[in-house]
């Protein structure tokens, strides 16, 4: 932050405000102080007859890569809204009864990851702008070595391991590097 | 937003950039997209033989309302370490075996609330300059007239409802108006 929001002023200083105990962005000038907080990236995990649907990536970070349908969650919705939306927008596609699966912090960039898992309604599911492809795969066809993040990787790994239980619990963790 | 934080200048574009579907502000001078996300306010629900841990707010808003000791998430860490902070910061206390009993959207005010609950090692808890008082309750003498925040209230009603069927499950729910 090069110049207060509210003001114009620059530069804007960086230091703990008065009754507080971290750095924040704020402007000497007008006074106010410029919170940044964490993230939510929130998806879906689709499955279709026990196949798990993977986008591979048309944009950076990571193009080309395996990714599950996830974004950053928008003002205005919910977690989950903001999962279904990203599913559509990344996949064409639905998921019935979304459960919650993985609450992961990634606090190296300030974001959270929140997947939710859930039956396709049917088939139907395409390519958007953002994804090359999109496919179903067996838990034996994944491409584990071309997996976009490791929060997916996390997600798709604990999604087995609970098929497997026959129990469907969350995940709660943090990606540290 | 009234000045770009980028460059400085005045005004800044409220508009939808082009391959994006919502409202931005945007600089129209350097180009710069400033995106604002919702925030996630994370707590727990400290348990001491029974009774559940409030506190009384000594900031606004809801100033003299109990609530969960919680707060919003900061930079660089993860949910579980937001949630066990704010506890110690607005109780003087610490949970055992955190387990994650709430997820709640707020989306009128871009907020989601991540509640965890866990029994308190020891009777240990204290007032801070965040709490006119701190204050264990057994389900009967709980103030639910004078609860500070309905995500608090929820949380609440959850728990007890999981204590009594002796099955602590993950609420996921959205807080509409």
């Amino acid at each position: 932050m090069k110049f207060c929001p509210n003001c114009g002023v620059s530069p804007v200083a960086h230091e703990v405000p008065e009754g507080d105990n971290r750095l924040r962005h704020i402007c000497r000038a007008c006074g106010e102080i410029h919170y940044s907080n964490p993230k939510i990236v929130c998806g879906t995990l689709p499955v279709w007859q026990g196949k798990v649907l993977l986008c591979k990536r048309a944009i950076e970070p990571r193009y080309g890569k395996w990714t599950l349908p996830a974004g950053f969650m928008e003002n205005g919705e919910s977690v989950l809204d903001g999962a279904l939306r990203e599913t559509h927008e990344e996949a064409l596609t639905r998921v019935n009864a979304p459960q919650l699966l993985t609450v992961l912090s990634v606090p190296m960039i300030n974001q959270v990851h929140m997947m939710f898992w859930g039956e396709m309604p049917s088939h139907d599911f395409g390519v958007t702008p953002e994804s090359l492809a999109v496919q179903l795969f067996t838990e034996d066809e994944i491409p584990w070595d071309e997996i976009a993040f490791r929060t997916v990787k996390t997600t798709l790994e604990h999604y087995f391991a609970c098929r497997r239980a026959g129990d469907y619990t969350l995940h709660v963790s943090t990606i540290s590097h």
